[in-house]
């Protein structure tokens, strides 16, 4: 579909193809040719779900692109390719996978504008009229109002928080609605149960975030993508009782002029960043009797929960068949957050617990299950190995093919039926989607075909992150699924997704129809305009009506990985342009301080830790229970 | 009673008037004459519930005591009286006031004492096998086995730390149960609701403060007089649902050698240290809707739901009546907490959440709701006055001679039928007895004449704070009731209570029967320390049967009193020897500022403090709500 004409019309936000609309009585355009071949979309379809990083339709080289190569590296600030909006359509080339050092180069230049548009948002006053002004009744129903086109952000994760940093308010009335009022720092959150770090200061809370973005505490419940129209409920009630429901539409209440005086363009985005949910695999008892670790509130109720199982155990009158049960402590899952918990509740109990209930010792087991035969398998067997052999020092017992069937209240159940008694159960066993996105995926036919089985579980998005089948829809993160590069679900991904999301709208970009077969973002441009950015374009004649394209897909620059063991000891793997960096030890453990201090999405985040680190050196874990 | 003679023997424990027990085939010593005249305990006891700080009985000259004085002063270090055991009887002249200069310089040399303890048991190891490794069958129930006399202390807040920090863990078994594992530093309680200080920063655990303590996390629901036993409940239960119940006896498993070889001399503790809870004065719908500011989880849930109140009035949609009734934050009582909560909510809204609701600033009230006529009864005019107006510079609106007669989920009704919306209600009008000290007082028929009204809501002491009319039991702070002396329910008088009955019982002084007409605490002394002790002494030639009694009654050194009011000011009034020190704003909250710091109990709280206040200041509060 051509943009040029777009217009505030009938046809916007509904599902089937887009066809050119006969806007201002011009001839309708002629659609661009399918900017994939046949052959590279069949082969994309086919690796979608078991596909290796790096598709093979991406891998092969492409000769047809090859003669544009000088006029694209003109492109220098906007990076794009341009197109006459008429029949001179060139084959489009994408996704392209640039190298390392070229996305790492990217994101540098991104990084620059990101400190430009900081600097410029500090400055500026905050509006003392905000989002609830701009309320209008349409029907039976409130509806927000805004003189910009709106962005509509799902969530206050990874991927939400990194583009609420970067995205352009000037341009764009962002309202974010997430039941979380804050971005947490989810690396850390093993350390929180413990009170190595204390909870706030892993969080940044939205409205400091970006004070600009309008911040709704609510869950959105259900998206209706025909109407385009997302159903919130608020996360509080009044004191009456009454729960506040409200609708955020992503739609055209005023025509909004954008770019140039020529074309008239519009259109709202909706952003779908809600991530998962803790999955139990339909294992009886575990979301009954099971903590899991995925936000804060589920490390306050741990940290309280270690220290009840302590002094439980301490009251004079305790069996010892007693103690031991409330003192066995049973982590399932042998993933980064289910390894990193168990290494620093070893740390707790050695360091600090050791030292106040010396008599208790005895006692204390921890317990690492896992169905697989090994752990951490995003690490090579060396580095496994090594997490075994600390595990064994630090006094965690691993225990790998073990699947847990199920949970009771004091009793956890292998499969080879051997009950394991337990005090404290932390699940950290995978995800599972949220209701919101199933919903959402279950409006789009097209969905079905990227995720074989009964529901589809996260969103298939295109290279340009826009979910495949509906229009105007990016989503990233956890919830989302790259079709012809399954990226690991880590925050690391989402936030570069959100990252990259935020720059194509702030290029001015709209996302569009999306879908493999479906033109790049694109946006309108004057003729003038287009003169400047790119003296060597082919250009038309017709009153400067023309698009660019976004040449830009998704690239993921895989930085490594890190992951705590307990006793000062870590992994660590960092991926430079021509080799991998692996460590494992105190090394590590360093570089795993050195890298999450610097990740922090604040000043104030880093202040916090490091003195918190040293808190918990010199006066040790705080024990308080409430 | 005299001690002398005591031995294990089934008087102990019961409340009757002591008798001389005719143990060991010797012949009843003769009771001692009742200590006060007639007259001064009639003086007492008339004075007792309405008496001004210094009764008349005890600002009474006393001529009787003033030719024992020349001996007593010779008594530095242990300060005391020396009593033969048989009928040479002097008149003990007690309760006697002193000085400002002289309780403050005892304080002094018991702190000196104090730091020599802490230092000898910083050195000392700890067991590695605690109180549940001490426990002997004794019928259906498990009870505790000391090897030393048992210390029993109920509470963990102002007086049983005071008292865990000093007493002497060498002599006595000090058991510790309450249903919070940690000290709280009360008066800074307001400031953690707001995020000014965090909650932890107020902390010290019980097991930090003194790790030779066996703590128990439980509630003591009864106690048997007679029988010397409290009956204990775990706070938390077994994963399975079982809740441990267990007993404390304090009663003599073992027999004991104190002090000397000539006496055997044992004796268990029970010390009442569990203040109050807070008062609702039977409004009805008071403790379903509105907060308490008693312990961190009122604090807690506080923070959230300022912060849910105003995420609440920012969805879209909000009436505005509907946002004007949730940022009503309303506090009832105009006592020091009720006042430093509404001056640092204030702070909170002007400094913090106008910066990132500025929409919704028009919306926010606070209404300080006083029954009586002014605030802050315990200043005089001209600072209550100062209060007053400082609040109006704060936005605070006061409105004193207001009883609130209900409350329901969001309007408070008043005595004149006015009715009152409101977003947030926090409740601090009062504290009214817990359970336990009504159970504990109405099994002491003489505990009734010193409280007319329907049922002991304290624990009546006489001036060595021992309960009157119970043997061996001792109540410190807000639960208990000083007779001919009614302090205030204050941080500084149960901590200065508990120093003094640790001192008193690290002297080895027993309390034994408490009442305005019973001998003070003694020890039993062999003859040769006693020579050691008191060369001026008037000595028997019995084979060394001899007690000394415990010459110090409690006397409170009144250092002053402080209010933090918002927006930068306080009040404080220092108490000098010869002069009051009265200041008001900017330099009275600096006063605040500096004694708060240097009345925390720990190096570690002073750190965090000063580090959440520069956090505070540079950062802002938090607004993350989990």
């Amino acid at each position: 579909m051509l943009a040029a004409q777009l217009r505030p019309s009938p046809l916007l936000g509904q599902r089937q193809k887009p066809e050119p609309p006969a806007a201002n009585g011009a001839p309708p355009a002629k659609l661009p040719e399918l900017p994939f071949t046949e052959l590279d979309i069949a082969a994309l379809r086919e690796n979608a779900p078991q596909a290796p990083p790096r598709p093979a339709a991406a891998a092969k080289p492409r000769s047809a692109g090859a003669g544009k190569k000088g006029s694209s590296r003109a492109l220098t600030e906007l990076d794009m390719m341009v197109l006459r909006g008429k029949d001179q359509v060139p084959t489009i080339q994408w996704p392209q996978k640039n190298s390392f050092i070229e996305v790492a180069w990217d994101q540098l230049m991104d990084s620059g504008a990101d400190i430009y548009s900081h600097v410029r948002r500090g400055i500026k006053e905050l509006p003392t009229t905000k989002a609830f002004d701009k309320l209008v009744g349409i029907g039976s129903t409130l509806r927000l109002q805004a003189d910009k086109p709106v962005v509509l952000l799902l969530g206050s994760g990874w991927g939400a928080h990194s583009i609420m940093k970067v995205i352009d308010v000037d341009q764009y009335e962002v309202v974010c609605v997430s039941p979380r009022n804050h971005f947490l720092f989810t690396p850390m959150l093993p350390s929180t149960a413990v009170g190595t770090v204390e909870f706030r200061s892993l969080l940044e809370p939205v409205r400091v975030a970006n004070p600009f973005v309008d911040y709704f505490e609510a869950s959105c419940d259900k998206i209706d993508l025909d109407n385009k129209v997302a159903y919130c409920t608020s996360k509080n009630a009044y004191k009456d009782g009454r729960l506040p429901k409200f609708e955020v539409p992503c739609r055209f209440l005023l025509p909004v002029k954008m770019h140039t005086t020529l074309l008239e363009w519009d259109d709202d985005i909706l952003i779908v960043s809600v991530g998962e949910q803790p999955a139990t695999f339909g294992t009886p008892g575990v979301a009954e009797n099971c903590f899991f670790m995925k936000e804060i509130p589920d490390s306050v109720g741990l940290r309280q929960r270690i220290q009840n199982q302590f002094e439980l155990a301490a009251l004079p009158g305790t069996s010892e068949e007693d103690m031991k049960t409330a003192l066995h402590f049973v982590v399932v899952g042998g993933g980064p957050t289910g390894v990193e918990f168990a290494g620093t509740l070893s740390d707790f109990l050695r360091e600090d617990l050791k030292k106040k209930y010396p008599e208790l010792m005895p006692y204390v087991r921890v317990t690492l299950l896992n169905s697989a035969q090994t752990i951490l398998t995003q690490f090579d067997a060396r580095m496994q190995q090594h997490a075994i052999e600390n595990f064994k020092r630090v006094g965690v017992e691993v225990r790998t093919g073990m699947r847990v069937t199920g949970v009771t209240q004091d009793t956890i159940t292998l499969r080879d039926g051997e009950e394991i008694k337990y005090g404290l159960c932390v699940w950290s066993a995978g995800n599972a989607p949220r209701p919101l996105v199933q919903q959402l995926a279950a409006q789009i036919p097209e969905q079905a075909q990227y995720q074989p089985g009964e529901k589809p579980s996260k969103l298939a998005v295109d290279p340009f992150l826009r979910v495949i089948g509906a229009r105007d829809v990016l989503a990233i993160g956890d919830c989302s699924l790259m079709v012809g590069d399954r990226l690991p679900a880590t925050a690391q991904v989402a936030g570069q997704q959100g990252a990259y999301v935020a720059h194509l709208i702030n290029r001015g970009f709209l996302p569009l129809q999306g879908g493999m077969d479906q033109p790049p973002p694109c946006k309108p441009v004057s003729t003038s305009e287009l003169m400047d950015n790119m003296r060597d374009a082919t250009m038309g004649d017709d009153e400067g009506q023309a698009v660019i394209y976004y040449k830009k897909p998704f690239n993921f620059l895989n930085l490594g990985a890190l992951a705590y063991l307990g006793g000062d000891s870590a992994l660590t793997e960092i991926n430079l342009p021509f080799t991998n960096i692996k460590l494992s030890g105190q090394l590590a453990y360093l570089v795993w301080k050195s890298v999450y201090i610097t990740k922090q999405v604040s000043f104030r985040n880093r202040v916090l830790i490091l003195f918190d680190w040293v808190k918990a050196q010199v006066f040790g874990r705080d024990l308080s229970n409430f």
